[in-house]
């Protein structure tokens, strides 16, 4: 099987793009006329999928927006899956994380169960409860660090250094099989800059950045910054030149439009918000 | 709806018990004869919950355990939610917790599509991805606080005073609605103490006790030792005598035996645990 990061790499070089797109469907916002379909919410992941698939480096299926819907959500969660390329890498947003012994269990989920070539975690419970996800060597596990909302300043800048970097320099450390990554919320772009002194080889899942997203240019600068850590670390140099990015875009993409012309909407803002990234990659 | 605060009351009195029954069920340790049933995981399940229902106080259901068999697994949590019986709490070990949208489609798949009473969810993302849970005024909400596993000390013990305590101090400021508690791991009984100071009427749950669980007499004594910082408070009076505390166990009750006598050596397990309990609340 490839691995997460080798996937990711040929998406990214395939479509020349970043971006992600968030399939955060909810049934009250799509289309009226896709409610005639069996299955109204997978027939939209479809259509988004077919509109976009040779524009991102990945696709990003949030949780839970499916598991609201109960087993039934679970079964389009699977559809939609499955329906993705096999050479799009796939991530489960879950932000699971428990004590070993569930933490396995919610890895089977997501790995074996759904085949998801990736997931986000939560770091809360520590390193032993990420541990069965890092086993899977071939998967991307993405923890969360910064996140973009308010109540980020709750926990994440508590204590010296604040938690969220004490959380980057841990799962840095943890990243022996070259399969971690953060979670660093789009709206702290000034913040990515000391992520990367502290985890400089990590890709980074970027959320909360729509197509108008005014922040990418210092998102870009300082996310692909790494590229120059990198190429400074001889050990690494055969990876200069990957950005180690994935930006994502939910509602500002699968939303564009709630009309019949939606996937085609969709399929144009991804283009916008893959040339505004690519602008600032050179 | 009777809130859970009140349900779980009623349960603490009418089966003169805090304990809560973990039903973590995995198909590779459940005796073999079980096997032969359609569904041989809600089978068991079943069980247990007749042997066990007027001896606990809430049984709680770790979503992890169910979810590792995708929609099927779902299906098996929904059914066994709907078979304890209406007047015992039943709460969704599911640690989730994201931004304000998504923790909302959480809060919809325990509450509205489970029907569960209570719900543990993660602190990380802060106040406002727990809001949505918060709103739901008839449930319970629990939030992660100190864990039991080793992994504890990487974030938990972060800063000073150190994460939990704050985590500890927010939620009890969030528990406007008188539907907050914390999770608190039982192996760490000395820092209840701590807890209380900070957080003296939320309801502890406590997991990590085993049937032969040495700390139960510094569990109690640190959990129920709120009634006393409530008997202080005048405002609080009416609640002197309610221990606010649920105990949970989970594989030294359901797997007491792998043989045909599991139900019977669970609900022994079970009476061993509530009375070794009781011994300690006088």
């Amino acid at each position: 099987m490839m691995k997460f990061y080798e996937k990711y790499r040929e998406a990214v070089n395939r479509n020349n793009s970043l971006v992600c797109v968030g399939l955060d469907t909810n049934p009250k916002l799509i289309p009226d006329f896709l409610n005639q379909e069996p299955d109204p919410i997978f027939a939209f992941n479809q259509r988004i999928i077919d509109a976009t698939c040779d524009l991102v480096s990945a696709y990003k299926l949030n949780s839970a927006f499916y598991e609201a819907h109960g087993s039934k959500g679970f079964e389009i969660l699977k559809k939609t899956r499955d329906y993705i390329p096999a050479h799009i890498p796939a991530i489960l947003d879950g932000k699971r994380g428990d004590i070993g012994n569930s933490s396995k269990m919610y890895a089977k989920m997501a790995f074996d169960e759904f085949g998801f070539d990736a997931i986000t975690v939560n770091p809360y419970l520590g390193g032993d409860s990420i541990e069965p996800f890092l086993e899977y060597k071939d998967k991307g596990i993405f923890v969360l660090c910064l996140t973009s909302n308010s109540g980020a300043l709750d926990f994440q800048m508590h204590g010296k250094p604040p938690l969220y970097l004490r959380v980057a320099e841990l799962v840095n450390k943890w990243n022996t099989n070259k399969n971690c990554g953060l979670v660093i919320g789009a709206t702290k772009a000034e913040l990515l800059k000391k992520v990367r002194e502290f985890a400089p080889e990590l890709i980074l899942l970027i959320p909360g950045v729509g197509a108008q997203g005014g922040n990418i240019e210092e998102v870009v600068k300082y996310g692909v910054g790494t590229i120059h850590v990198e190429a400074k670390r001889k050990s690494c140099s055969a990876e200069v030149g990957l950005p180690l990015l994935i930006i994502n875009s939910s509602r500002a993409i699968i939303y564009a439009s709630h009309e019949s012309d939606f996937a085609q909407k969709a399929r144009e803002s991804t283009i916008t918000l893959r040339d505004n990234i690519n602008k600032w990659r050179k």
